[in-house]
């Protein structure tokens, strides 16, 4: 089948539009580990894709994932161990006052259940996120989709600007004066939710402001943005779909920018591939949460999600791959980094771990964001055998988040295409 | 591990609150077919979950699994074949006017998207529901949880009360005077909603109102119905969570009450335990919906689901289970009328397929509703290694829905647990 009457056929089944990366899209067929695979057996070095974290096709999972459907694959209204277990260990990778989980099947719908007992347990329900983020696809979290595009507010939801070096909400201002006046627009925010009568349930970030852009933060802004929110009686939602599970080198996002979350939300890696995603709280905020709602979701919390759970965990502990995200991130970041000064268009490298951006801009005084080029850039390198994408505020950011299982063989193999494409394109 | 240890440990790993079925929640650990085992090997003959549907640890689907994930588990912005096969192949049983598909990882999800997709097509945003329903868990859908229950009424969800025969809207009216009074609840809430400036947008069923207790419904009811949304210029939205799949031994729920949806929501049985759901429509519906969404699931349209999906439905085809389905229940719901004059207790017995609900009342001239007795029943049973659950507006119906396998063998055993049962607790 050639990839033409494929793009056809998809078109008609899932109806056009779709989406699709590349400016000629991807047929695929095959991976393992960081490799992805057409149907002529072309290669292709996954840069991109983080929920098969621990490798595509991961053996550890895929057997943990066979052999309990063979064995048992029911909902959680019957006592099992195997999630229970799953749900310890899980709530054991954060401090203790994260003590009780509830499983879901998408990141959407962990931002649900977040958003919903932050509501429930304040009796409040204004929620703060930043103007550039995404946390899922539904009415009540899709409002907060990038709602900084032409407007601050979408019903109980209020934006603001989020915290960034490059290009400052003050121009020329030191760091400590910058830190205060992303802070002064949360209290704002906050208090514009009080005065109307809407009243504040809490704040929800990506810890590492990933679909931001990974900017470089005000040193102290989230350490101070969380005492601030919990002054106004408020909670504090860490959304570490894309920032946790070992992607910065450390297991969450929130210990990357130092700040502790009442109520934390993980999703894309947790099943390498398996729909699993899960809302962590203290037992009081989860058990204020189930009373009131009675939360059930048949396909969340079953011997399946807890065998895969388990296995992933599993693979990251025993191949140290914190370890190898923090020493491969490192290294790669860094030199991007040094090329900064050899490509004109490279205004900035940013990240944590294996999870970086570079940041594509015009070449003039003025050094505007550069999308056309950031995605010319993208389609270059999946011409080369590299796949990554453009995201950030401005979708100028080449954006690299490999599985976490990328060596620094392969970094260096990509530093090769990346050097000959940004020669191509640079100026 | 004794249960009471396990459950001393799920309330602190869960949250207290988590629902469990039964006085003594069952403790499992294997499943194969219709059966499921305790830690000492008990026996429990499963007449509970549907998602399962082709059987417990089903081995053409757990291999189909096992072999997907071996290869290839990717989200859906790449070219693939099988999840366009895959949607093909759903489409295909439906009528013509169901081409395309959105693919999700729950109900709720596919629930979600219907929604809004009627809500963008007609630019309106009411919805009309039953006041005895349930279709997920977010907020959104949330909405329409049981909203009979104290009001007709949250935000821009109208409740009409569900049709039935038992209970009736008018005492001692014919079935046309009656469907027409249900039909008049219809047009009423419509008016409402074009009165108070929210507009229609469309009505949404489960097809064969399985949570409303599977009432049997005015003959033609759902037929006008759908006639009467669509001269109001809305949609028709067919929750086929439940009714769908070959549940009624006909593929789809809407064949039997005898109407054509616009949209059609499919969940729990499509990937045997898998989290995967769908909402199917017309081209242009899914194709406006896709334009003015950009809508993405990470975890859905994936090489998984299609394995997964394709081989259930394997199954479904190569074991004839519409047929079994429909004779198994045609012969369990037919002994079990046959005992509605041996029992007092038992005021109905209704349903379609292997989907039957045995309705318990008082047994005093009026008749009332007993929940109390239902759930004594359903733990008796269980007692007696039949699973079950009591559902239904008044929560009074003991739900039968076994995994699509049941047999003619697990019938009659039932019936003999099923007698035992009912000489306890009747009168």
């Amino acid at each position: 089948m050639s990839s033409t009457t494929l793009a056809a056929r998809r078109d008609r089944a899932f109806g056009a539009g779709a989406p699709l990366f590349y400016n000629t899209p991807l047929h695929i067929v095959r991976g393992e580990g960081v490799e992805l695979f057409d149907p002529e057996g072309r290669r292709y070095v996954d840069m991109y894709n983080n929920v098969p974290c621990v490798g595509h096709a991961n053996s550890h999972v895929a057997e943990a994932m066979a052999r309990q459907q063979s064995t048992l694959n029911v909902h959680s209204r019957y006592l099992h161990e195997g999630i229970v277990a799953f749900a310890e260990r899980l709530t054991a990778l954060h401090g203790p006052a994260i003590e009780s989980v509830i499983f879901s099947c998408s990141g959407t719908e962990a931002n649900e259940v977040a958003l919903r007992m932050a509501r429930m347990a304040t009796g409040k329900s204004g929620i703060v996120c930043t103007n550039a983020t995404y946390h899922g696809n539904s009415e009540a979290v899709g409002k907060m989709t990038r709602i900084g595009t032409g407007q601050n507010a979408a019903g109980d939801v209020r934006a603001i600007p989020f915290p960034e070096m490059l290009r400052p909400l003050v121009p020329g201002a030191g760091e400590d004066e910058l830190r205060e006046a992303y802070l002064d627009r949360l209290r704002q925010a906050i208090r514009g939710l009080e005065e109307d009568g809407t009243g504040f349930a809490g704040l929800i970030v990506c810890s590492i402001f990933a679909n931001e852009g990974l900017p470089d933060v005000p040193s102290g802004f989230m350490a101070r943005a969380a005492e601030i929110v919990r002054e106004a009686g408020g909670l504090v939602i860490a959304d570490e779909v894309q920032a946790g599970y070992c992607r910065s080198g450390q297991w969450w996002g929130y210990d990357v920018l130092g700040f502790k979350p009442d109520i934390v939300v993980t999703g894309k890696p947790m099943g390498n591939g398996l729909p699993l995603a899960a809302t962590a709280a203290s037992r009081t905020l989860v058990e204020g949460f189930r009373a009131a709602t009675r939360y059930f979701n048949t396909f969340a919390s079953s011997p399946l999600q807890a065998a895969v759970g388990m296995a992933v965990i599993d693979v990251i502990e025993r191949d140290g791959l914190a370890a190898n995200v923090a020493t491969v991130g490192a290294f790669l970041k860094s030199a991007l980094a040094e090329r900064k000064g050899r490509f004109a268009s490279i205004a900035d490298v940013r990240g944590h771990g294996l999870f970086i951006g570079v940041e594509i801009a015009r070449t003039d005084a003025a050094r505007e964001p550069d999308m056309d080029k950031a995605v010319d850039i993208i389609n270059r390198l999946k011409d080369r055998g590299f796949l990554t994408s453009n995201a950030g505020a401005y979708r100028n950011v080449v954006k690299i988040r490999p599985p976490l299982v990328f060596k620094q063989s392969h970094a260096e193999e990509f530093l090769v295409a990346f050097d000959a494409t940004m020669a191509d394109v640079d100026g």
